[in-house]
């Protein structure tokens, strides 16, 4: 099945908010085969938006909007969708009830502008909006259709996993079955991994596809594969997954599709282990990812940034004598770090990171961009020193990345 | 001046990653009264990008393209450029050494899929790109141009800033002077800061124009002109900006564009303060916040990430009384995690934070999105209960926006 989604709205050209519904919305459809053929983001302008349906209307099987339908009357999606499909307004009585039900379990007052909400085209079919008082409008052309949903991620998000796509997978089933697969891989560059993965690349059959996803630190592969018949594409699949990780080898990261913060807290759950975090130029960013993923209460016991030196000693009992002697980016000073912090919050596990994330604070010895970072399991610790390149984000998100996925690494060995 | 801007990659199309390159393009070009037309997000593929790419020099003066310029075979838009504008692949000598630099700073080897980045058409124009091994390309046609950029976010943002824009200004408006100014608020919603400002908006002169940009917890208000007469734009800008911040009065959080955190930061070094913060919800992002603005050292001393009970009371010294009495979020912990976390290192200022991000972990009397903040200064103590709406990353967000303001606030008033 071929979509197509036209993003509605002046906010989104401006750059004053930024569309995630179609992700959203991409990432939805596709365990069912489902594909996104484009996204176009038009201004709330009547001609752009007929004009984008009606180009949308010719590639794709399926067009989905989002945006523009909001009672002030800047949104005019309704408007532009008549000027397509036909009709004209009536005020829907279930539509009518539905947007007091939303109005009133805000507590708001329900004005003209709003109880014109009601008011839909004869030439669409309803779907009732829980969740706003934007009612969503389903239009058919040549066995074509295109739902017009709002614009508000909550109420997208909602209503399209609940209503949307279950009207759609039964409108059209879909004839092919799609799976896919993600391995990650360390310490490799991309076009070295490219290399690598070549002429096995060139070998997989044409329903198979290689993806390369590679970010600061870690490169995801996700092989796509999509064909009729279900149990020849698991057959295929399973071999081709099997031997990509062969191929990556000692590079493996993850044989799925996981963060290196929710793998962390992943592996320390199965292992009954605690974190903590000792951070100095990463100023915390570590212990922020790993309490991004959500019930990383039961393993993470808390951090300490230690960004002056009166922190390092006093509160994690770094040595006075080792900053003086190797300066705050070194070897001692993390691995006292690491130490510190896993004995202060009874943890088992730490990182420590210090290092210079700039502009300023370089020297010819240690230049912007060094970073020494610990790691220490029950095993034992672990540090090395790291050149990042970029600015003082890119190094600190970098340092967070590269020590998740070591420390990760090492748990993975206990 | 109309821009379209093209994304490639079918890491889009399928929801892996969400563009934010256009809109940080439209932000940038926006005081120039450049208009984004539309945005297009297409696959990674020859016939969609050729067409995307017509469309777009249809309806526009300027095109950008993002992504699709890696040396792996899935980046296929620089013979797609060619199938457009002719020309052949040369290996650029500059480009090469370009290449050569950006892969030895860091201190990777270079390959030669990497080094087939310095073969570019001999229909375009290349610009260095000073960020990474893709060079960015400049095509011409009828007076028209094309520019095709890197997709890495870091790459895009800093070449289109520092060389591709003021490129295509020098190209297609030499004679014009741009100046914005920026003024916050705080306190107030973007529909009655609106209502207020209305009248006054209304008699701006047509080469001034206002821009609301709220984000949660703050209005940033954007007063952009352009004139060929350099001398008048600043009279009337510095006039309009001086009766903009009477208007805004007591709402008014900055006279300038800055982040909360970089005010908070410049703050503090004026007076000569040094902060710390004890966080439980927020897992150290205040702290990272704040230490990712250069210089922070300066008046950042430490943080402690008080996930766990144990390291409130053993680390911080709550009293385990409060939390057994009144719950880890609650004022009592909260003003006690300030003024130990004060206390613990040597700092005169504090933010702590205790609260339910979710998704787990709600009550009825505290639901998900309740949390209990703490702002210290030489001043005293304030803490009060906020509920946030949205998901983990949302409260977090909001949490570290509204104990940044309030910090700032506070120590305006010292």
């Amino acid at each position: 099945m071929k979509v197509s989604i036209i993003v509605i709205g002046d906010e989104l050209l401006i750059g004053q908010v930024t569309d995630t519904n179609s992700g959203f919305l991409a990432r939805t459809m596709r365990p069912a085969g489902w594909t996104v053929v484009d996204v176009d983001v038009v201004p709330d302008d009547n001609d752009r938006i007929r004009h984008a349906v009606a180009a949308a209307l010719e590639r794709a099987d399926v067009v989905l909007t989002t945006g523009g339908l909001g009672p002030t009357k800047d949104d005019i999606t309704k408007q532009a969708l008549m000027d397509v499909f036909g009709g004209e307004l009536y005020r829907d009585e279930a539509v009518e009830a539905n947007v007091r039900e939303v109005v009133g379990k805000r507590g708001i007052r329900l004005n003209s502008l709003t109880a014109d909400q009601a008011l839909v085209p004869t030439s669409c079919r309803v779907i009732q909006n829980r969740l706003g008082t934007a009612p969503i409008m389903v239009f058919e052309r040549d066995g074509k259709t295109l739902v017009a949903m709002p614009g508000v991620p909550f109420e997208t998000r909602g209503m399209f996993t609940s209503e949307v796509f279950p009207m759609l997978m039964s409108r059209y089933a879909p004839d092919i079955n799609l799976r896919s697969d993600v391995v990650q891989a360390v310490g490799i560059t991309e076009s070295d991994l490219a290399i690598r993965l070549s002429s096995w690349e060139e070998s997989l059959p044409t329903f198979l596809h290689l993806a390369y996803l590679p970010q600061p630190g870690l490169i995801r592969l996700r092989l796509d594969g999509s064909h009729t018949d279900r149990a020849m594409l698991d057959v295929e699949m399973n071999r081709r997954r099997a031997e990509l990780i062969t191929l990556v080898g000692d590079n493996l990261f993850a044989e799925k599709d996981i963060t290196p913060a929710a793998y962390l807290v992943e592996l320390l759950g199965e292992r009954g282990l605690k974190v903590a975090t000792a951070e100095s130029c990463t100023g915390g960013s570590v212990s922020a990812a790993i309490t991004s993923v959500p019930g990383a209460s039961a393993v993470m016991q808390g951090a300490v940034v230690s960004y002056s030196n009166d922190v390092k000693t006093g509160v994690l009992g770094v040595a006075p004598e080792a900053i003086a002697a190797e300066g705050a980016v070194s070897a001692p000073v993390v691995e006292q770090m690491a130490a510190g912090v896993a004995r202060l919050c009874g943890a088992d596990c730490a990182i420590a990171t210090s290092g210079v994330a700039g502009p300023g604070g370089g020297t010819p010895d240690k230049p912007v961009g060094t970073v020494w970072i610990c790691i220490l399991t029950p095993a034992g610790k672990l540090s090395w020193c790291s050149h990042f390149p970029g600015d003082r984000a890119r190094v600190v998100d970098r340092t967070v990345m590269t020590s998740l996925v070591k420390l990760c690494t090492a748990i993975k060995k206990l």
